[in-house]
């Protein structure tokens, strides 16, 4: 029988109270522990995979769904196992000192990054996560409850069974508590677990829309990730148009299913030739151009001079401004329309983007600086495509999801988003009295100290 | 009449979007130019505040909230205009870059601070605080919605006209939108936009307990603020008797109403003379000690050794422990229990802190060092008085408020709690799918730069 959510969260709590004071060289090694225990087992665990698997068949799960259900397909188990490592051997993102200042002599104060303590992760099927989820609430001093998808069950249990095995195993020489991961089945947890938001400080859902929409809507615990990753690229006036091409044939065709894959195109009606941004994405990636009226006309006189309207007529149609500008299609599908100014496409990125990410094609640094400081979106980019928007791509080792957030963390998350600060002061025996401005004479000094040279 | 929630909303953030693209130059310049306009428009506020004053008298304020509403008691005022110029004086808190990072030869990560965007700031009595939030939003370049008390609807209402006129008589010159900061006056208002979270970003409650409660279980925007103060400090065994004595009575007695006062004091059996730390609370500053039984016991016998009973025995009263843990008593109470270890103490403020500030007194750094990395508060101390916590006394210059949320500011919030950050990419046209990872060979370069020598 499983514990109630309420019991769940309060041991999560408490785990995460001793997690918090442990040193990065014990939440280290109980990753390579666990690391271990999961390779030794890799056994156990293919056979409880095989279940899911058949089942899947049974069900008639979706290609996509069964191929992310399979844990060992190519080297996908092995990738999976270093993953633990690789987060064990990052550096810590507790402890880190982000401010030292002198108030007063012997009177210190220093900002100092701590986990936040708490996190509730959601996901759906693909089983490998809750190595790498484990590995970063651990190596981040977090205490972590997660749930996985019904489709995985079996795996997740098997796993989970390993994880908790080997941490109360070494419960002793690590100190890492057992609760320090808790792994939970059933939806019905779900719910009630939303409702603790006295012991959990963070919900982080990985996974579809309608997942994080729901999660987002049913909780008052703050929730880190994303719904919708409406991406858009501007190509101004001075855009280089071999640079448009690519980017705009990687960013929309490259992996169309990604939150990061580009939905919208912007196009400065000045751009010479920008009908030939249109033709490659339809002629090398296949892609189905949703224009506006005006967008249309122009482009279909082009193909017309250019002798190419049979070759492509077909892959114009009418966008519907009312939804293609406002959601993702997540298929090789992208809604085009004109702008003439930088202003304008910001405004257009303002009105209708999910703050995700989105980029600006030009040579015109004066242009490309206002679309950086003027769009308020977690990614701006210059000359780059939105596919970049990655923890791995941005050289953070790996990633708990990516924000739209503009509270906390935002953009790509990786260890760095699991954990706040405190303010830590240093004195002795000093009291506000004393001080200027609450009944005292003496003055703060106020006096940055240099952070290297800090050692606390 | 007034403009609904939505069109309020709406307008904020348009202005937000604009005010983002300003220079701190410009941001700057209109905060001096809404100083002199205050100054020079003195006699009006005056004669509005006097308004407020005389209803007050009617309709019996008391005494504590009617000298809050006297803008021209002593120099408030003064300090007021002040205040304004102090905001525009100090750096600017947008636009620092925190991480510079090469992904590759010509392509650079870099992670920059930007506005949080609209803010929502709801205050009570006290009318000079339209003049420090109209700063803080302004400087930080962020829009706001001020809401004020209805006890001070003139002075606010004179204000906010004077500070809407010197904005759109300046537009041409500094760029600030009409609209950068709109005071509304209603209650109506307010349950109205706490429903608008696709246009505001954050909810700032300044007031009492019941009001940030309120705001926090009726809106989906992440609110920043503190509902409860719930302060502790811990005597260890290896306490300086001196330095417990005067920290206690500062942090309880200096400003009880303060929600940096001590609430609760947790002293270690093995103290010596810690009955001392309780008749110097009483003696000096005239608190009643909320004593557990083994407390109050063990005080009562000495206080007889010491020929005191008669002196203080008034001073002393059984603790609920039911309740005088989990809150404030904002008065010269407190509550007192006894622990065994630095452990204990951390357990008991762990569980009943409102995350807000603690302290440990003690000469012992092993115990000090794991009370500063175990308690979960948003401040940490170690041999100063928790009435430290202070925007003002941490060099933050001013300060919105104080926050006991984990996620995004913690602890009193400056300038620098009031924005998010955005992630630059800027790069010659690179895309993702010729990088490893995505089914390219170009390997990621993950190189660090000198965020001295970055100069974007």
């Amino acid at each position: 029988m499983q514990a109630s959510a309420e019991t769940i969260a309060q041991q999560a709590r408490k785990a995460g109270n001793i997690l918090k004071t442990l040193s990065d060289e014990n939440r280290s090694a109980i990753l390579f522990k666990i690391h271990d225990g999961l390779k030794e087992n890799a056994e156990l665990i293919r056979r409880a995979n095989a279940l899911d698997l058949e089942k899947a068949r049974e069900t008639n799960l979706t290609q996509s769904l069964y191929k992310r259900l399979d844990l060992f397909k190519g080297d996908k188990f092995e990738t999976m196992l270093q993953g633990v490592k690789d987060v064990a051997a990052l550096a810590d993102p507790a402890g880190k000192v982000k401010l030292a200042r002198q108030l007063d002599e012997n009177l210190n104060l220093y900002q100092v990054t701590a986990p936040v303590g708490v996190l509730l992760v959601i996901f759906e099927s693909r089983p490998e996560v809750i190595a790498n989820i484990t590995s970063l609430c651990i190596k981040s001093g977090n205490a972590g409850i997660l749930k996985g998808g019904k489709e995985s069950v079996n795996t997740f249990r098997e796993i989970s069974k390993i994880i908790n095995q080997v941490i109360s195993e070494n419960v002793v020489s690590t100190g890492v508590p057992v609760g320090a991961v808790q792994l939970i089945e059933t939806r019905e947890d779900v719910s009630g677990l939303l409702e603790q938001d006295d012991y959990i400080d963070l919900v982080v859902p990985r996974g579809s829309n309608a997942l994080v929409k729901q999660i987002k809507s049913s909780t008052k615990i703050p929730v880190l990730g994303h719904a919708d990753g409406i991406c858009s690229i501007y190509l101004d006036k001075d855009a280089d148009l071999e640079q448009a091409k690519r980017i705009t044939l990687d960013a929309k065709c490259s992996y169309p299913a990604g939150c990061n894959a580009v939905e919208t195109l912007i196009v400065n009606r000045q751009m010479p030739n920008w009908w030939d941004v249109l033709i490659n994405l339809s002629e090398a990636g296949d892609v189905t151009i949703h224009a506006t009226q005006e967008v249309k006309k122009l482009y279909l006189v082009k193909l017309q001079d250019l002798g190419l309207t049979e070759t492509f007529k077909e892959k114009v149609v009418d966008v519907d401004e009312s939804v293609d500008f406002d959601q993702e299609f997540l298929s090789l599908d992208i809604a085009v329309n004109f702008v003439n100014t930088v202003e304008e496409a910001v405004s257009h990125i303002n009105t209708h983007s999910s703050k995700h990410t989105d980029a600006i094609v030009t040579e015109n640094e004066q242009n490309a600086e206002l679309f950086l400081k003027a769009v308020d979106s977690s990614g701006v980019y210059w000359n780059a495509s939105t596919r970049f928007a990655d923890g791995f791509r941005y050289g953070f080792g790996t990633e708990v999801g990516i924000s739209t957030s503009k509270i906390h963390a935002r953009g790509p998350v990786g260890l760095d988003g699991l954990v706040s600060y405190q303010y830590q002061i240093r004195g002795k025996g000093q009291v506000a009295s004393d001080y200027v401005g609450s009944g005292g004479k003496r003055a703060f000094l106020h006096k940055d100290l240099d952070l290297a040279k800090v050692n606390i």
